[in-house]
């Protein structure tokens, strides 16, 4: 792991949008599911996951996602258990209500704030389905009130029904009673249009391979999609005070997710830095993803050493991390000068785990600089406002004139007469009435 | 305009992509002022624009942006003030605050919600610049808390500054301090990742044309963008009280905006659909914006007759309208069966132009059936949000193990011993201690 300065350090990482025939395959697919519906489902999930399926087998049953329990470790429920409550209620502090702005001459204005309807949950299959993941995508949803939250998974052939007990689970426990065994580009674009099996949703979350991606994007306007995850990062902010081996550990943390993720250390202390450098090496030799992590730290990972921690936060400033650790002798001072990172851990036990799988607030956070405009999960992207107007005969008489005026401005004629023909009339009745 | 049944109503309409050919010249653009700054932009407002500037002569000077009120009659003044204070107050209940969950272990959790630091408001020029489409993109971020809110709109000859003096006076009004005379995807790539001239914003809004739009989502990931309006839609919702009259010319209002705007009036009343009928051909006939007008109302424009409200309100929902008019004897009682629509007016004199220019809620909100997952614009759309975690060592001791069980599930050992390292150092000190 290298220690350069903070002038020497680039973050460049390319996303990936799919090759030309990926994009082709993709289009391919949503428009043949949008047609044929369930039958161009079944054919691609024939073709793609090599499993034979009916209509109704599409769906898995109720009983089939409890019987998880049995095929788990206990331990394993408890610790989703206890993590699904803790992520509920950091979700249900960020609900809102409708609200009302009344106005003596009988003007109401407001906004009216409800759940999406009916929110589609990918998770991947194999390896890649992560239960932290479920939980982090289904709770928001709920919270928010959506009532139909759909979870769709590729089917896998072994085990009571197809998919891993440990994602039946995580769901179970989030709340999911609607699941399908299907994957890939035609679930999405089952959820997108519907089918037959499937009613179609208004929103897609949960991450997948490209092909997923890609489709999500092609359905996109059709339905809403959540963001584009890029690679994993950390920045960890410490001073001369903070303990290399938990730096070191958490920095491997990060790296073992993949070859493109970035760790990085920032830090006042020159001490410090050799101390973490030679910290990784060591913990490094034992990690079983220690290939990945090694090639994600040498790549994409850099020890920066600052002339102060001034300059460190500025450095976080413009890398805009996906996650920050501070570590340093009063870590609560600097928090009100970071202005972009997407979740901030804040001392010694705030390890960037607690939050990946259990103290409450969302893991999946804006990648690739992007927490400079853009959020972690909340309840927020499952809700739509309406604007609500109710505009009283009082305030349209006192105030038409100067609608009409902005109306006529803009050469939209149509608009000042709509406004027009009600106070003619008004005020005849008016005058009738007087 | 026709009489049709629910089931013979079908709104389609396709979203404009651009050829093949806008989106390489918009490629090509974007890239070399990306790469050459300044002397890109210079080059191509000379080319596009016809205008010759210098780098000096791109900002609009204070001087400038007051200098137009001499050039405009003080009633516009006056009006666009009035509605300036009505969409200011209207947004401001939108505010929102960080917030912190402090539990007795000595854990905090919170979420930190900060305005985006610098934003970008695209005005079009000629005659598709809105004072009103100003005021509406500015205030929310202003309100937000956005330090920089910068403003670009095409150069044109003539005029103290070459620009509008309505949109310069609703620019001071919403508050801009920073105005620079560029436009089209010059301007969109100098905004997005910055010049010696324009420095880089978080987020780009506003409307324009096809090269514009295509730029926008050129950048979009390097910077947020606001999403693309469609053509503008009204659905007036009527029982037998209403008056045609003020129906019809709420339609015209809608339908003089281009030829594929869809005004449609839903209503249970035949009778009522007859007057609507006859109201709309005699009102149309004295437009100016006649020609548009027609064709909007012919082409995807309708009238439909329902069994009843409740009917009425299934098709509102599945329509998902930007504007919903509801001109009922007892509107209020309808509002909550309302799923999807992205404004709602309510009673007689709620005329959509109230809301367009002067009663406070925003006028850019979903078209094209999209009020189903997203909203009007708001104070939101200028916010982000960081996750805060200060776990405490009590946190980490007493949930750590479970931490690291779904870690390990997870197959992602350096999670786990991230958590591990911790929990086994304080352990050897508490007892080091006992």
């Amino acid at each position: 792991m290298q220690i350069v300065k903070a002038s020497e350090f680039r973050l460049e990482r390319e996303v990936d949008y799919g090759t030309a025939e990926q994009v082709a395959v993709v289009k391919r697919v949503v428009q043949d599911v949008r047609q044929n519906g369930d039958a161009g489902l079944l054919r691609y999930t024939e073709q793609f996951d090599k499993m034979v399926l009916t209509a109704e087998q599409l769906r898995v049953s109720e009983a089939e996602i409890q019987a998880a329990y049995q095929e788990v470790e206990p331990a394993f429920v408890t610790a989703i258990q206890e993590a699904s409550a803790n992520i509920r209620a950091f979700h249900e502090k960020q609900k809102r209500t409708s609200w009302m702005d009344v106005q003596s001459d009988g003007t109401l204005l407001g906004q009216i704030i409800k759940p999406l309807k009916r929110v589609g949950v990918y998770v991947p299959g194999g390896k890649a389905a992560y239960p932290s993941s479920v939980l982090m995508n289904v709770i928001p949803a709920q919270v928010a009130g959506v009532k139909e939250i759909v979870m769709v998974t590729p089917p896998a052939t072994g085990g009571v029904a197809g998919i891993d007990p440990y994602i039946r689970v995580a769901a179970a426990e989030a709340g999911v009673k609607e699941m399908y065994r299907v994957g890939g580009a035609q679930a999405i674009a089952a959820l997108a249009y519907g089918t037959d099996s499937i009613a179609r949703v208004d929103k897609i979350c949960g991450p997948g391979n490209i092909y997923v991606a890609l489709a999500k994007r092609e359905v996109y306007g059709t339905v809403d999609i959540d963001s584009m995850a890029g690679p994993s990062e950390i920045v960890v902010l410490a001073d001369g005070s903070a303990n290399a081996a938990y730096i070191a550990a958490d920095l491997l943390s990060q790296a073992e997710h993949d070859e493109m993720a970035s760790a990085v250390l920032v830090t006042s202390c020159p001490e410090l830095a050799k101390r973490v450098q030679a910290e990784v090496i060591s913990q490094l030799a034992s990690l079983p993803r220690q290939a990945i992590a090694a090639q994600s730290i040498e790549q994409h990972g850099a020890i920066i050493v600052v002339e102060d921690l001034e300059q460190g936060v500025d450095f976080v400033n413009e890398m805009a991390p996906e996650h920050l650790e501070i570590m340093t002798e009063d870590p609560m001072e600097w928090l009100g000068r970071i202005e972009n990172a997407g979740a901030i851990f804040i001392g010694p036990y705030s390890s960037e785990p607690v939050g990946d799988y259990f103290a409450g607030p969302n893991h999946i956070i804006p990648t690739n600089g992007t927490a400079r405009f853009s959020s972690p999960v909340d309840v927020d992207m499952f809700l739509k406002k309406s604007s609500l107007i109710r505009y009283s005969k009082e305030a349209l008489l006192q105030h038409g004139e100067k609608i009409m005026t902005i109306a006529r401005h803009e050469g939209l004629e149509a608009h000042a007469r709509a406004i027009e023909i009600r106070m003619k009339q008004e005020q005849f009745e008016n005058k009738s009435q007087g």
